[in-house]
């Protein structure tokens, strides 16, 4: 949960703050760019984090209560990071772009928004998310904009576990028993046709990828398929052919779910603006 | 949420498991007097660590949600520790303890029951529990028992950041808006008639504390409720004069919310025991 603090220091990291009050409050502002970019990265998580926690009550074993849950916990950090650094371009914090943003406002993938499903369905979501996240991270952290580098460098850390994580529950399950590989297969071709909007360049992206500020997510397809494709065939699994779903803009324009998570999440920060009363 | 290294190791705790799959496999059995008092701290946990899990993804600010959850979380770890040492003497798992009981062989408080409420309810509850807590595993890391002992000095470091988080936000709310104060003594009346439940003893917990097993619950009460006092006063706000509620004496049979709670944590292991399907 929380960061090490002797930390291997990357040249853009080192000295460069590593919370999100010191983020919000810090010298560098984002540019309203690279803050929409910011945005792409924190609701994914932010939305992933919100999903992920419904399981902590609910796990199949009070272990993998609190694995899921320190998962969930990491997931709404990265979110908090990228968010306080968004904000700054904007004059908001963290709270005003969780809380107070409408459904379209929100910039997030369908894969994150996916219904929990059975516990195998899950895992197939943390599994896609956490090999995508491992490969934008290991390549963000050499932005040239110091703040999403030192944040990347961050994040990277923690996905490298949440990556460990998943591929272990897909080992498990795909080479447990019958049922508990056809769930998992079935988990795996129900999340399969949302994996390529992460992949999903814009106008946005090809800009600050060519300033060195972003990764361009297409050049994140073919390390992370491959990884994955290994992942599947070495847990017994076939590697889904299930097609791509139609949209995928990251405009929440297709998205089923985001209303009802935000529903969630906002109501009570919205019925108590301040939080102080 | 881990616990730290290099922890000075008291006399009990030196070289003694500290993880559930150690206690649960290691040497030291409970005897069946001490699985039942393991039960009773267990279950306070585990049941406060699902209700506080309900915050993760609601709590008036991101950073609150991640503390909460990770309160939540140390609270089910707590509950695996004590919960896997009592399965020692009956040859069961602490998911068994956790997922395969019956509602009226819990022997939780109902303290840590209560409803969620409105934010101040929760912190109030908090507060409570947290002071209890504190007292509670001071003194039972001088227990006979090594394992108890163990759990106690392990737990101790955790709940120490519980109660400073909850006296934050007693003050943060007493001293706060009118109506923050307002909420927030109306949480403190309502879960007041519950604390003196934390105290009850019973024949079990007499008789493991004369042998110096467990902590005699009466005797906690006199230093839990001074510091309550004055933690309340300093924060502007009334002591409590809303009585004591009736029974309390773990058996669940007053219990409003047991049902609910554990209906909702165990309906998964339940529908595929072994969670391996």
């Amino acid at each position: 949960m929380s960061f090490a603090t002797n930390d291997s220091a990357t040249k853009h990291s080192a000295g460069v703050a590593i919370t999100a009050e010191e983020i919000s409050s810090g010298e560098q502002k984002a540019s309203d760019e690279v803050a929409r970019y910011a945005v792409y990265l924190g609701d994914d998580s932010l939305m992933l984090g919100q999903r992920l926690s419904w399981w902590i009550s609910r796990a199949p074993e009070l272990e993998e209560d609190i694995a899921l849950g320190n998962i969930a916990l990491d997931l709404v950090g990265h979110a908090r990071f990228l968010l306080s650094y968004a904000g700054t371009a904007w004059g908001k914090g963290e709270d005003d772009l969780a809380y107070f943003r409408d459904e379209e406002e929100f910039r997030s993938v369908r894969l994150v928004e996916a219904e929990n499903g059975d516990f195998a369905k899950t895992i197939a979501r943390q599994l896609y998310f956490s090999f995508y996240a491992y490969e934008l991270y290991s390549r963000l952290k050499e932005s040239t904009d110091a703040t999403l580098a030192a944040i990347a460098d961050k994040a990277l850390k923690e996905v490298l576990y949440h990556q460990d994580h998943a591929a272990e529950w897909l080992n498990r399950l795909g080479l447990g028993t019958e049922e508990s590989a056809r769930r998992m297969q079935r988990g795996l071709d129900e999340l399969w046709p949302y994996v390529p909007e992460l992949f999903h360049d814009d106008d946005l992206t090809r800009s600050l990828a060519e300033e060195g500020v972003a990764v361009l997510p297409s050049s994140l397809e073919e390390p992370t398929m491959s990884r994955l494709t290994s992942a599947i065939t070495a847990a017994g699994l076939q590697v889904p052919a299930t097609g791509t779903a139609r949209g995928g803009d990251r405009s929440g324009e297709m998205s089923e779910h985001r209303g009802y998570i935000l529903a969630e999440m906002q109501s009570l920060a919205r019925r108590h603006p301040g939080a102080t009363w």
